[in-house]
């Protein structure tokens, strides 16, 4: 076997330690580096005797590492920082500010080219598998429906936005696809779908000692862009409860597309693609690694630049050999 | 928009005409052709004003054609076809058995070479879509477990061994997946299926007047290979119930795997894609076509040799431009 890819990770939260259990389970790949914000003496990570550094430090050890994975937030940290380490170094990111991707990608792709480096941007399963699984479908069946349905799964964001109303201690909101859109969308029908028919939203709340739950349920429901176009179901729990059943971070998702074919369009087909994951950040950070094999090749045949998960062909994400895929998987 | 892609066609039986019917519903591309075996004035095909020529002659026809597209069976057709016309031709062609594809693709490969053309073979849904699905999913989660489930769809091989028996006019078999099995892959625990547990088969067998019903039922039951191994069930129906009832090609299937991440492997996810097709022949060449798109473009990177579809990039089967895929499905 060659030198195993050696792997940087930049951010150690949920996604970054999510990223170092998945190097353990590739053994072409090893973690060469933690880079962190933090005070890196007041960080402790799960592999041994590999080294934390400060992450302003990060383009000295540019060097020790093939591929970086940058596991900061979407909002603030990675627009600023996918630049800045494409100077530096192969890398992927998993940004998910779906409206903000072609912004990104021509930053990322400006840095990446000057130096040549090759940086893979919105990688994880939505943007990501998701991405993906639309685009083959829609050129499979030109004439069809997409339909992208999340869930159930935690949302952090709703999560975040309920814990910021006055009087709650802790929530969890659980994103809920409707069972009847989904015969509804795989019936292959023409059929429109509204934000309420597609998914429900419900909240497990924290409240205060003495907290007017009533103001509470009612500032959740008809909160904008969160929850107003939807309908949305309140809780009011014990941190006891939330703590013992609502500590995990689930999600998952449907990617259907129903489309027709024959001369008159008569026929019609059903393509669905769905994810059921015990932890959302763990398996985005499965991706991630996946794709880390991919642009390390990538960047050794000089395909710089930015790239996203549409560019990159299956076979480059596996550690087995090309033959050996051909011979068992195809 | 530049000149569409011009196609041509090997092959007209079902999944040609399949072929056909999909050009119609993409304007980047144009029938060119069609080459025959038959007498090219006994062919009437769908598309107006598309000449049909002699297999025999194709050669003198490459620089009229962009991509060819083969349409002949895996088992005496495409593997002298395929490698024959790579030397005149960039070509595609849904070569579907299994165990001799290296064979096959190292055939492919080398006419493709010699001759500088881009050949993609083995595609459509299996091989094809589900081999990708296979090869993404194994990435992800490298520490798990494969299924892949066919059916509810009718086999024509097995059909057609139903028909060789004494006494049978028709046949139609349908492959069926046992709904517990299914269950039973998407678990997430560690689970052993047997042939017999995965899938049965239902035959729909049409006799002739008088003929040991209680014969033929033995005779395909303890068939070998084709049924031995399996439940089957046998009905006996008219030749007007068969024609009512069973004269579509439905098909489809699932691709299923589960797996663990985590430090520990404490949480498992399951990723699923699955198909339910109205016409298997046209599906799979809705896949040909979306691929022949993919094979141009290689061809004019001057990508030459044999491809699979574990080798083309998502974006390159869409008639999209990247940035509009980057906006709009990553």
């Amino acid at each position: 076997m060659n030198q195993p890819i050696r792997i940087g990770i930049l951010g150690y939260g949920n996604l970054g330690r999510g990223v170092e259990c998945a190097i353990k389970q590739n053994p072409d790949m090893a973690l060469a580096a933690v880079f962190t914000r933090r005070d890196p003496a007041s960080l402790r990570i799960l592999t041994p005797d590999v080294p934390v550094y400060p992450a302003d430090d990060a383009a000295a050890h540019a060097a020790e590492i093939d591929v970086l994975i940058l596991c900061g937030g979407s909002a603030t940290d990675l627009p600023v920082q996918t630049p800045a380490m494409a100077q530096h170094f192969h890398l992927i990111d998993s940004f998910d500010t779906h409206a903000r991707i072609p912004e990104h990608f021509a930053n990322v792709d400006a840095a990446a080219r000057a130096s040549g480096h090759t940086a893979l941007i919105s990688c994880g399963w939505d943007p990501g598998m998701f991405s993906l699984n639309r685009v083959y479908a829609s050129a499979i069946l030109p004439s069809g429906q997409d339909f992208t349905f999340w869930g159930k799964g935690v949302s952090q964001g709703h999560s975040d936005a309920i814990r910021r109303i006055e009087g709650v201690v802790d929530a969890r909101q659980y994103t809920i696809p409707v069972p009847a859109a989904l015969d509804a969308a795989r019936s292959g029908e023409a059929v429109t779908l509204t934000t309420r028919q597609k998914h429900t939203r419900e909240c497990f709340v924290v409240a205060e000692e003495g907290a007017d739950l009533e103001r509470i349920e009612r500032e959740i429901v008809t909160m904008p862009n969160y929850f107003a176009d939807y309908d949305t179901t309140v809780h009011f729990i014990s941190m006891e409860e939330l703590k013992a059943n609502h500590s995990g971070i689930p999600h998952g998702g449907f990617v259907i597309r129903t489309g027709k074919t024959g001369w008159n369009a008569e026929n019609t087909h059903v393509i669905e693609y769905s994810l059921k994951l015990a932890s959302n950040p763990e398996f985005t950070s499965s991706v991630l690694v996946s794709y880390a094999r991919a642009v390390h090749r990538m960047a050794q045949r000089g395909q710089h630049g930015c790239k996203t998960v549409l560019d990159v062909a299956p076979a480059d994400l596996s550690a087995r050999e090309p033959e050996w895929l051909r011979e068992h998987m195809l």
